[in-house]
């Protein structure tokens, strides 16, 4: 008898006819012999419904509060969708985050789980029940109610997967599995059977938000196999694993970007040991993420620093600079506000020279002007403007994926 | 310093405009110098939309399910409104139930409350916050989320009130008091400044929902000052509380009826000890509850039994006294549908005699027959048909109350 894990999104327990085609697939998987427990999210649009309220009585709600507030929305659906599956005749009980003990840390509206209790779990289990879990929800060890964050119920699934050992967890979702591209950019995408943690991780990173990369990096750890795929349908989905040789295959496995990237140019810096460090320490202590970093010696025998980072923080990290370079006398700071982030990325690419050759050759010959470069072993970003985006995301699948279903529909 | 507990019911808080008045209510006590915990009930409406969903998925859903999912109204308007008191920079913190320690019996969604756990409350307080406890709800041993039925936030707060030792306990709701009839009935009713606990016991338990009875026995029993007014206006409300020395000079507080009650007749039992025992058990354990009981010798030295009963059960208690009738050779059994109760409640009738016989002349001028009569110490009740209870209410009132304003204006 094998233990599963199900996880439901939203969208999937949208409403009750929703409800009633996941339950059915619950009662299937248990007829068929599996022990399972389902992490369930929110009902669609109740977590924005919450937050809206929210709103409406304050400017800055504490932490604390809008924990207490939206960590209802799934305490609903967890208890509707046990009380549908009781209805089928499938024995089942839910549990909110605290109840079965998901401690968390007290960073409340984005905690971490700290761990969590086994015993409630596999008491139910035992029992013969379907156990509904809250998922985005814990408690911390002073009892206060936490939330996870947005996509935090894709990690609640792979945390109670991962200490109940199951042999499957699955991520229902709205989309049929992981894709080369997102399809709304490149219709010639097509699903990827499997994917590596590695490379999942890199392409969550890049804004493909099938899975919070926070649960891949758990299923990673703790080797839980994942998958991916769509409550509507009986499609298999996309498995994420851990690598296997015929992964090696392929060069390149996805592509895909980031929007919203903006530029920081700090010129003509005095070529002292530490400058580089005081700039980012000082970016860092404002809680700003830089991306890319470019460090080199010019030709007045100073040194330029260019660096990426989010649009929206631009304003505070250029200010930072501005200052620091006006300590130190250096030539300026200019910015670049509309530029984005193009990547390919496979775990193939470590065994395959000439990647990176072949990324350069197919944006150059579409037009689209490289800025910056980053590699690392699995994956090859560029910086190009914004608006060449979405161009740049076609021709590199396109050179990579170029017997991709659908080519020949257009 | 006081402390007082405010307790609000769903229409109070039923949207934003009304939570920020109830918050500027609640931040005026504490300026005044208070300590203030609040009990909160679900928004309105929040309720029956919980209730409506789940009755969507299931016919029969399980009480514990239920429980899990109702408990969630309280859980939203207590974080909004402590949202809202912070943002009015009136420092708050919200508990659930489990949260802060209302432990119940198991009895999912008719739970009593067992014991409340005041650490956390007293922590709060002394940290200078407004409390907010969810009402309505509390949690077992074993960490079930169990309610107290409908209307038992009212007993949520005399509870909290009772072990918080508070010098005020006030349940804020629409209406702007207790009445000395209802006012839907008797327009020349009038709002008490006052009824003792075991009057308002006596109206509550008559279906004068302005409070849950289980609340007011609390409040009783723990000596908890009570006050039911109206969160729309500033008027004082009723105070209810231990029997004072003035309250004897009204001979009647209230009047009262309880609608939809039947009445059942065994005819011409057998003189033989135990046999009303035996009918009243065998109703009883099917959970039926019986109102006023009358037996008396027949001419035939038999016994006649007549008892009321709401009238949704008359057909499994007749079905019971049937086969006993037959069992024991009796006559038979008729029953009478549509009757119904009317009562006078007040201490004062203990210390002036004669009441009784105004109950009678009341109703009997008016040509309104009684069919069976009950007393206790403080409470006269009647059994009259269900036809004539409204103008049964109003003779007596305006016997026993003529003084009452509005009779000028009519």
């Amino acid at each position: 008898m094998a233990l599963v894990v199900h996880k439901y999104g939203g969208t999937s327990i949208g409403d009750i006819d929703r409800m009633r085609n996941v339950a059915k697939r619950i009662c299937r998987a248990r007829e068929q012999g599996n022990e399972v427990v389902v992490i369930v999210s929110a009902m669609s649009g109740e977590t924005d419904r919450l937050i809206r309220m929210a709103h409406e009585v304050s400017q800055t709600p504490s932490d604390r509060e809008y924990d207490m507030l939206i960590s209802t929305g799934e305490q609903v659906s967890m208890a509707l969708l046990s009380m549908t599956l009781n209805q089928m005749g499938c024995p089942a009980v839910s549990y909110t985050g605290y109840q079965v003990g998901i401690i968390t840390d007290d960073s409340h509206s984005r905690a971490r789980i700290l761990e969590i209790n086994t015993d409630t779990l596999h008491r139910e289990l035992e029992a013969g029940k379907v156990v509904i879990v809250a998922g985005f929800q814990g408690v911390t060890i002073h009892n206060q109610i936490t939330t996870l964050g947005r996509g935090g119920s894709d990690t609640s699934a792979v945390a109670v997967a991962a200490v109940l050992d199951a042999g499957l967890c699955e991520i229902y979702t709205d989309v049929d599995g992981v894709h080369t591209a997102d399809p709304r950019v490149v219709h010639k995408s097509k699903k990827l059977e499997k994917i590596s943690y590695d490379e999942m991780l890199e392409m969550a990173s890049m804004g493909a938000k099938v899975l919070q990369s926070r649960s891949v990096e758990f299923a990673k750890k703790y080797k839980v196999p994942l998958c991916v795929r769509s409550s509507f349908t009986e499609d298999p989905g996309t498995m994420i694993t851990e690598e296997t040789e015929d992964m090696e295959k392929t060069a390149v496995t996805g592509v895909a970007m980031l929007r919203y990237q903006a530029r920081i140019n700090v010129l003509d810096l005095p070529n002292t040991p530490g400058i580089a460090a005081k700039i980012f320490k000082s970016i860092s202590a404002e809680g700003i993420n830089v991306d890319m970093i470019v460090l080199t010696e010019n030709n007045y025998g100073g040194t330029d620093i260019s660096f990426t980072l989010d649009r929206q923080q631009l304003a505070t990290a250029k200010e930072i600079c501005e200052r620091i370079s006006s300590d130190v006398n250096a030539k300026g700071v200019t910015v670049e506000e509309s530029v984005g982030k193009v990547s390919v990325v496979g775990v193939g690419m470590r065994s395959q020279p000439g990647v990176a050759a072949d990324v350069f050759d197919a944006l150059g010959s579409n037009g689209i002007n490289i800025e910056m470069i980053t590699t690392s072993e699995i994956k090859i970003s560029c910086l190009i403007k914004e608006k060449d985006l979405e161009n740049a995301m076609r021709c590199l699948h396109e050179r990579f994926h170029p017997e991709a279903p659908g080519a020949e529909q257009e």
